[in-house]
């Protein structure tokens, strides 16, 4: 193994992120063009550019995401024990979203802020094209302002990983959060997972994130354009290389390409499963939840990579970020695990 | 015709019901009876014990629903124009379910109640079992306090027909806001439509239900156990008959047996429209929208019946009370309208 994962942990992974209450609706390709969105981004919006687009929007289903939540539900269901740290306030909203995480069997302990603070539970407006792609408007809200103080320590220390998503970067506060439990997590020799969340995260956050990579994190995900970002190249080969030199093990995904996963001198090549699909949205996040999965449980890069991939096409099939059915089971069916 | 609908109005048909956020989960038999819940019916519940429910139900899914809100997104969809008159209170349920409405096409008007009122945005949890039947547990909050001063009564006078879900004779304001209604809308020649809504509805209030029935009403939607239960006759020939001696037109729904459409003297039979059932919710009330959009349009009433058919079997194919696709399309993919 490239990395050593405390095998006597109460926790599998502890996931750090935005907490975001997904608003999911059908829009066509010139809603994306009239409104200046990006399709397949991710843009931080302010609260009148949240209801602006709202209001323009078609009708919407509510379902609890956040990426490294969506993450937590994942590794659940894989059948890993998970935590979730994030921010919601004392809103329904926030009640929705720490019902929705605890029902999944994720645990969920952060205070919300109270019913009077000015930023409420933070919202994704997610406009799925005909094409399954997704483009995202989060307004962040009390998610944005996840701070030291409301990480439980003790539960980094009792983690064989942490996982961290890259948008927590965008605030001073969060930044403090993610500096403050990666160094307990290193003291602790619990390992350190980080997403590079979005290319123009990584843009937004360059050199940070290149200090990032070399020093603090363990397992790293990005996806093509994140990595080639990341080491200013333009050519996904020589981005896979650069990642050779790098400590831990690296997840990259490539979408329909299928994903390579580098670590102890080697680069793995690991195919998608197939799907169609339907909604993006969770792609990145359960490919997450399957390979830190494998990595809990031992299993060698390419299973894990393939155990990524199999969770994400289970949630590519349909609306919505989280599993419908037990990636357990279909792991089981699928005999991997 | 059986009855005379106005071809001059404004507005094909104002709805009025209960606004409530659905909040959908998949549960299994076994979580109904642990919590004393009748499979296909809906319970009124209080606020502790809505929340007891949901402590113990899965993660969830919130999408606008309340039947009569339900039916005006369907006719919207036909092609017809509607409004909804019920009441939301000024917090993110409420705005989330205006907007849903309002982005669907259906005009509502009503001002939420302030945010200070302690009666909050309704909800309703909806448990969907393996087998595709739904179980509702409604919290009406501020739903159940639309009331006379709430109704726009120059609508009732600008819509062709005015459509009400039995429910609200649940709540003394509401029950006073219905008679309103049927008064305006009988003084300026709107039709009035209604639905028994539940088994336990027509028990509830099975009196005042049959004076409705003889009285007031119209068009009259009920399932077969309602119309049993209104008429006090064990089987569905009987009740029939019955309804065959009541003025107006009347819309008999039995599930996969199909529908009855008695008016004029003469009793319609009308299959379902093939359909696989994932998720019940809405059948009903898609019914009622196929149905009332066939009427505003002047066809014939085994039209009104087929079109209510084709409403219910898109709608029970797939999550949630309100259509995916453009009914308006299916019908006339179907030949129908």
């Amino acid at each position: 193994m490239p990395l050593t994962v405390p095998t006597d942990r109460d926790v599998d992974v502890s996931c750090m992120g935005n907490a975001l209450v997904d608003v999911l609706a059908h829009a066509a390709d010139a809603f994306l063009d009239e409104h200046g969105l990006v399709k397949g981004s991710m843009l931080l919006v302010d609260g009148e550019r949240s209801r602006a687009i709202y209001e323009a929007m078609g009708p919407g289903t509510e379902v609890s995401g956040g990426c490294a939540a969506n993450t937590s539900v994942g590794l659940v269901s894989f059948g890993a024990s998970a935590a979730f740290i994030g921010k919601v306030r004392d809103d329904q909203l926030g009640h929705i979203y720490a019902h929705d995480l605890r029902a999944a069997g994720v645990g969920f302990d952060v205070a919300p802020a109270p019913a009077a603070d000015p930023d409420a539970t933070g919202r994704c407006l997610i406009l799925v094209t005909p094409d399954g792609e997704r483009t995202m408007n989060t307004f962040l809200g009390i998610a944005g302002r996840v701070a030291p103080a409301d990480v439980d320590f003790g539960l980094i220390e009792r983690s064989a990983l942490v996982y961290v998503e890259g948008y927590l970067w965008d605030r001073p506060s969060t930044k403090q959060a993610i500096l403050a439990v990666t160094d307990a997590a290193h003291a602790a020799g619990t390992q350190v997972a980080f997403t590079m969340s979005d290319g123009f995260c990584v843009e937004r956050h360059h050199d940070d994130f290149v200090a990032l990579a070399a020093e603090r994190i363990d397992v790293l995900f990005a996806n093509e354009t994140e990595i080639c970002s990341l080491y200013g190249v333009d050519d996904f080969d020589l981005a896979v290389e650069a990642a050779m030199s790098r400590r831990g093990v690296s997840f990259l995904t490539r979408g329909a390409k299928g994903s390579v996963v580098v670590g102890d001198g080697e680069a793995h090549e690991v195919p998608v499963e197939p799907a169609t699909r339907v909604d993006a949205t969770g792609a990145g996040d359960l490919f997450a939840a399957g390979a830190l999965y494998g990595l809990t449980r031992g299993a060698d890069l390419p299973t894990c990579g393939r155990l990524g991939s199999l969770a994400a096409a289970e949630v590519i099939s349909h609306m919505g970020a989280r599993p419908l059915v037990s990636l357990g089971a279909l792991a089981r069916a699928a005999g991997i695990a």
